[in-house]
């Protein structure tokens, strides 16, 4: 389409809630209320393309662009009956962000736009206002120094501290009509001296220049850590809402607030929110006031609270969700500044889901559908032990933001935490308020504490959305982030390094380490996963080495073991010295006594994961890294080994240094260990074989898959199967037991995938291990690739990670050529992934798609890919 | 088809030329002489499938193969009129390895079979020479005793030459009939001894014996050298040909001679070879005596020589290739033991495969396919400089057994040959006469000299198999193996680790180093070459870095460059250090001042190669190496470094371990370096364009083409093709000459051949770098993989090493999607292979197959893929 014909601005009434991807979230749904005839400030959005098109022509801004602005300008002012630098019926306007994806407080804001010295004189004498005028215009002057011109804010707030210490006044509220006219002035005098130029006076020039500063806030720090943490590609932009100013803080007949119709912690059906009496938006966020109880607003303005429960199941109904609402109360009029579906914790999805499908509101399918298959880990993590609660003494309380346990050291900036998290200490981030910048500091935390700010403040509704627990608004502490202390109200101090524990369900923090237990799952979650588990087709197995972690896996749901890495049995002391003595072998004897010593730790292991998982297949993948990651580096620890191992230390490092390969990934691994050493095949073998047999004759049915990792060629499987098969068929003969045994591979290696109907003459199963497959088909070393991948992302050249979500164009490419030649041969042949993608969304998604039969992820990854696998199912039948 | 109803054995009579795949090329050959009516002591053939039945029979002959065997032997019986065991007429016979593949020597052979102490004396009186079958019968004794027992043949040896001390006889020829008998029973003795048992006396079980032992002589470790070298798979097997004897060895009307129907060093048409009179088989192949030249047989036995050279005639006029035969005279009558095409140096082969075109003997194509392209190389390597040649002194001269120059360091055993070669030393290995122990010396020798044998000697024929240059029967030097010194006639003594001179096309040895010069092509070699270019479709173009190659490759016929890699060009001392400098760069800025530096001597490299290469296309790969690989590893170095860039150790340390990788050929490298490092991008580009608008503006046509490494996906090559054609742009907007320029990529990573189509949006042309698309698409580190490998050949998983003759199930496959993907968006796309498999026979037939356009390889390749390209072509045709 010519650039000429397109367009860029949409009046609200324009707009609908279907056109998310250009006119982001917040434009679709203020469009959407209008149409529903709900009180909405009017104003148009720019839309997503806009920005994108902004940085292609090297941050400027088009000039049919420009013109469509000023257009839909025009028509706003026709619709508000106010016009831009008017002095009689100035129309003030705010500039926000509004992405595709929401991304709170992640991009910048102007507000009061369209003031300048005449609007703001006559506005003053019109409205007899000259302290809310004034007040307004500085705050905007500030703003539009802080956020289109990247002025240090600091230098407006310290003239403000001064001006408020030289008159002796407390607070702000006890600034006067002149004291606002006298700070405007200043602030003014300060922009001229950094600026080296005048606040721009002319409204329009405002407007552009809030409105690029808006796009480049797409591109700022925290906007780009928080998209690559939620996986919203760089390349969606960001569209711009410029809104007609409605003010809370216009007298105590005015106010703002937000709600949500139910609540996002909980997801308790009743109306959930706060609200601050004469305050902006900003301010209930931001959690500098602690607000009230959106309760509460019944008895202050009664009309008002029943329109706004009004609205707010209106909306519900209409957007057959959870919302979550921003309004304004301006002299006594409602106005709805904003509504989504609201974020919630992940009881909070399960509950309302559930309830929603128990309402008659939605079918089970839109409920599992409602639920975002990732928040379910946040559900299985651990909890406090009721016993050890009862006897444990809380230091203080504050709101129950966002649930769950954590326990750590205490620390007092992100910083610090984040370093303290890189090495391995688990932390807690104590702040007074939490702000973007805190996000990094958060993330690496087992749990959030604030002093100030309510269940809606930044630290809450980020800690939920990241399922981190948070206690907010606790009061009894007093912090001192200078000194980094924390005192109780009962004077007893912790410092920085001291552990706490927070408890994110009843909001109580406690001054010591509490025992956690770990999660089931029951109740509404129980229900829920149940729906899904009638729903979807894909089998759910996990990738466990121990009977403890299978044993968890079961608990959450899972159908067998998709790979248990042999090779992690071995790094337990006792056994590594066999496993390297193994190593060191100079001939097959003395190779064939170290594995005989290995083999009953081996069987062990086996017994343990077949009782756990019986009736459940398990599939045992055979020795897979190269031998030297069992060896050590430094020459003391080689000098003990020889010790230990009876060599001489130039003997025991010649052979390891004999080990050492150029790339590793790529060097004598896997399957060709095995053509190597046969008999470490052989004793792998035995021990699968003997354990399964004796857990079977206690009465358990068992079904040992073993899988030949990194083939790429059948002769490497046939040679390998042959030596099991054969020493499988020796021992089941022997015994009175008749166990069943597999014989499968990996698919792993691109060749693999290009013969796999040769491959599967010989494999009874393929497990796609797509870590190495993506690897491989890559050339992608997935230790190394970090380094350059980081540019790969800045430079628009990768949108994502290939080993988080599966590339389907390539890696999944080859994968449904696997599939198509095998079954050619094979026509039943089993059909998995195991590895990172398997708990992956995407992937499960694409899983199901190309037909697999399971896919296999870590046991807390289970609820997840069952409920993924569901709405893989559900969108199949969609379409 | 049941094993029951399988023909395991041939009589001569039932067989022809074209079973060799499991007669053997003998029997295969012995088969067809005896259908052509020629005199051929007749036999049987157990064919190769019986050997591989032996190897999965765990080393044992299946009942019916023996019932087969025995069979044959009864038939034999009856076609000889003699009987196996018979004191009367008695059958004896040679046992003999007749692969499909002539591997001369390699394998073993046992003769006389059929004696014992009941036939040998009666068969010795009733022909009445008893010395004659004693000598025989202990020749079988002991050839027995080593081939079948594997017996130490030395303890026989000893004890003949005592025998022969303690009579004081000088030769062999003084031993009398008593003497045989004798010795004969010294050797029972001696198999005694060793055996704990008799000497067997039942001729079926010698006979079973030996085949068993010609089966396992198949794996023996000089065969399976021999197999790799040559490329014979190890699932070929062997066959056994069991023939009646005929004895050279049975007086003076008796001989024994190996003869070729044309001279297998020049190609000269002349009857050419030698035969012994009095002597078996072996000793002419041995050379340990000194035979005539076939030219004098016409006046010793003018009869036989004229039957003989008709028959010569009439094999060559057959089988329509130059023939290399032996025969045997026994008692005036010529038997035929052998024919085979004969083995030639390249000279030989380019000048019959001209010559038989000019006698109207075959066609062109016939002509083509006649020649291995590999031999060609032997034709390009150096000669002595004609001048230099002028005033060198020989200090001996023998036969020129294989052409061609060779200088380098004398060594007196194989194994010391080979360990200095293997220091990158050039050796030259004398030995008093090779044996096929030695092979591994040879192949690792310049040249070899030897002071015994003729023509048809072991060292003159496995030389010219190799195209190593070789002087035999230099009898004017006399070697003392054990002190390691070589003595001229004039009593100049030469050392180990001297210099010594070997010219293989005269003859000459001389006491120095000699100037070499290069060679080109002419004459034959140059018509020859020219029929090839007739037919072949594929282009021929050649990997140079340097105008000194690039030179020479156009010599060679190159029509391009198909691969420049820029990288060589920076490891001068000169330029690594600005390099580096660009490397440990620690901003843009210094990046870029490294850069100028470099700038300068890129663009004159670039004008070189496009100077040499006009008119035809030169393709220059950008960098592609991990930039660690640039820097030094050890501290020395470093610190040496560190001071000349003027930086401290610890911060260049830092660094360099910063680069370091896991597995650096999946790590930074290629493409990926200019995604982070875009100057180096456009420097290159700058250096590429300028050097081709300063070549072009000296009226050469100059097309350089950009090619981009190790892409995977088709925004990496958007990205720096985006910045190539900018810079580019520029320059030739700037400039007054018009110079048209290609961006193209290398498909190396497997995922760039899966998503083809999107890469060709951007790619002019596709390079398939099969070196790196084989490490990816096998997960094999090439430098690791040899580890490894080794086993696969022995288990029998890998016949080949991918990284010599493609893959083409695997590797292949990817680049026929890749094609068949590109095609669909490009139909011009440019398609070629660069990276060793472009100088590979069969790598060569596949890409023409494929459909490539040209092939890249080394300059000394050049030929040989010329040829290759060409029997491609003819294949192709014949299909």
């Amino acid at each position: 389409m010519n650039n000429e014909d397109k367009k860029y601005v949409y009046l609200f009434k324009e707009g609908n809630k279907d056109l998310k991807d250009i006119l982001g979230g917040k434009g679709a749904n203020l469009a959407e209320m209008t149409n529903l005839g709900l009180p909405v400030p009017q104003g148009f959005t720019i839309i997503t393309d806009a920005c994108l098109k902004y940085y292609q022509d090297n941050e400027t801004i088009d000039s049919n662009i420009e013109k469509q602005i000023l257009d839909a300008l025009k028509s706003l002012e026709q619709i508000t009956n106010k016009e831009f630098g008017s002095l009689e019926n100035p129309l003030l306007v705010s500039v926000r962000s509004g992405s595709r994806a929401s991304m709170p407080g992640m991009m910048d804001t102007v507000l009061n736009l369209g003031l300048n010295d005449q609007v703001a004189a006559s506005f003053a004498k019109k409205i007899d206002n000259a302290r809310f005028v004034y007040d307004s215009y500085r705050r905007f002057i500030m703003m539009f120094a802080d956020v289109v011109k990247g002025y240090d804010k600091s230098k407006f707030e310290r003239q403000l501290d001064k001006y408020k210490a030289s008159k002796n006044y407390e607070s702000d509220l006890d600034l006067t009509s002149n004291d606002m006219i006298e700070i405007t002035s200043i602030f003014k005098d300060i922009y001229y001296q950094i600026a080296q130029g005048e606040f721009p006076q002319d409204p329009k020039e405002q407007l552009l220049e809030a409105v690029k500063a808006v796009f480049r806030s797409w591109n700022n720090q925290r906007a780009k850590i928080y998209r690559q943490m939620n996986d919203i590609p760089d390349s969606w932009g960001t569209a711009v809402n410029v809104q007609e100013m409605v003010y809370g803080n216009s007298g105590t007949s005015s106010g703002t607030g937000v709600a949500f119709t139910r609540n996002p912690a909980t997801g308790e059906n009743h109306l959930f929110g706060e609200y601050l009496i004469n305050a902006q938006g900003e301010d209930v966020v931001a959690g500098i006031r602690t607000p009230k109880s959106i309760d509460t607003l019944k008895e202050i303005m009664p009309q008002i609270y029943d329109e706004f429960q009004k609205t707010a199941k209106l909306l519900e109904q209409h957007y057959k969700d959870m919302q979550d609402m921003e309004f304004t109360i301006e002299n006594n009029k409602l106005y709805m500044l904003q509504t989504r579906n609201g974020k919630r914790t992940a009881a909070a999805a399960i509950k309302i889901a559930v309830d929603m499908v128990n309402e008659g509101l939605i079918t089970k399918e839109e409920a599992l559908l409602k639920v975002e298959p990732n928040m379910l880990e946040q559900l299985l993590h651990p909890k406090f032990d009721e016993e050890a609660l009862k006897n444990a003494h809380a230091i203080a309380s504050g709101l129950a933001a966002s649930p769950g346990a954590g326990c750590g050291k205490i620390y007092f900036d992100s910083q610090s935490a984040s370093n303290a998290a890189k090495n391995k200490e688990k932390v807690i981030l104590v702040r007074l308020e939490t702000s973007p910048e805190d996000i990094e500091g958060m993330k690496d935390a087992q749990g959030v504490i604030t002093i100030r700010g309510g269940m809606t403040s930044h630290a809450a509704v980020v800690a939920r959305g990241m399922g981190r627990c948070c206690v907010c608004g606790c009061k009894d502490l007093i912090i001192d982030e200078e000194n980094k202390t924390l005192t109780t109200s009962d004077n007893q101090i912790f410092k920085e390094g001291d552990i706490i524990s927070v408890d994110g369900s009843t909001g109580k923090i406690y001054g010591e380490e509490i025992k956690t237990i770990e999660a089931s799952i029951s109740g509404d979650f129980k229900t829920f996963m149940s729906w899904a588990d009638q729903i979807r087709t894909l089998e759910i197995h996990t990738n466990a080495d121990n009977p403890h972690d299978a044993k968890q896996a079961r608990i959450f749901g899972a159908e067998g073991i998709g790979i248990c890495r042999t090779e992690h049995m071995f790094f337990d002391p006792e056994r590594i010295f066999n496993f390297r003595k193994m190593i060191i072998a100079q001939d097959s004897a003395q190779r064939q006594e170290a594995l005989d010593k290995i083999l009953p730790y081996q069987k062990q292991d086996f017994e343990g994961l077949f009782r756990v998982m019986a009736p459940h297949p398990v599939i045992i993948r055979y020795l897979d890294p190269p031998l030297h990651e069992f060896l050590p580096k430094e020459e003391k620890e080689i000098r003990e080994l020889a010790a230990d191992l009876n060599v001489s230390y130039e003997d025991l490092k010649t052979r390891i240094d004999s080990l050492k390969e150029f790339n590793p990934m790529m060097g004598h691994r896997g399957c060709r260990l095995a053509i190597t050493y046969p008999e470490i095949a052989i004793m792998q073998t035995k021990a699968v074989i003997e354990a399964a047999i004796e857990v079977a004759s206690e009465g358990n049915r068992v079904v040992p898959e073993i899988m030949i990792p990194l083939v790429g060629d059948a002769k490497e499987l046939k040679y390998i199967k042959d030596i099991v098969c054969k020493t499988a068929d020796e021992i089941i003969a022997d015994s009175e037991v008749d166990i069943k045994y597999k014989v499968g591979t990996m698919i792993e290696i691109p060749r693999a995938a290009l013969v796999a109907d040769e491959i599967a003459e010989y494999a009874e199963f393929f497990s796609f291990g797509t870590n190495d497959l993506t690897q491989f088909t890559f050339g992608f070393s997935r230790d190394d690739s970090s380094k350059y991948l980081t540019d790969y992302y800045e430079k628009h050249i990768y949108e994502s990670d290939p080993f988080v979500h599966i590339d389907t164009k390539g890696v999944g490419a080859l994968m449904e050529i696997a599939i198509s030649k095998a079954k050619k041969v094979r026509k039943n042949i089993g059909l998995g992934i195991c590895g990172e993608h398997g708990g992956d969304l995407e992937s499960i998604m694409f899983a199901h798609k190309i037909g697999l039969d399971y896919v296999s992820c870590s046991p807390y990854r289970v609820p997840t890919a069952r409920l993924a696998a569901a709405q893989a199912a559900i969108r199949e039948h969609q379409k």
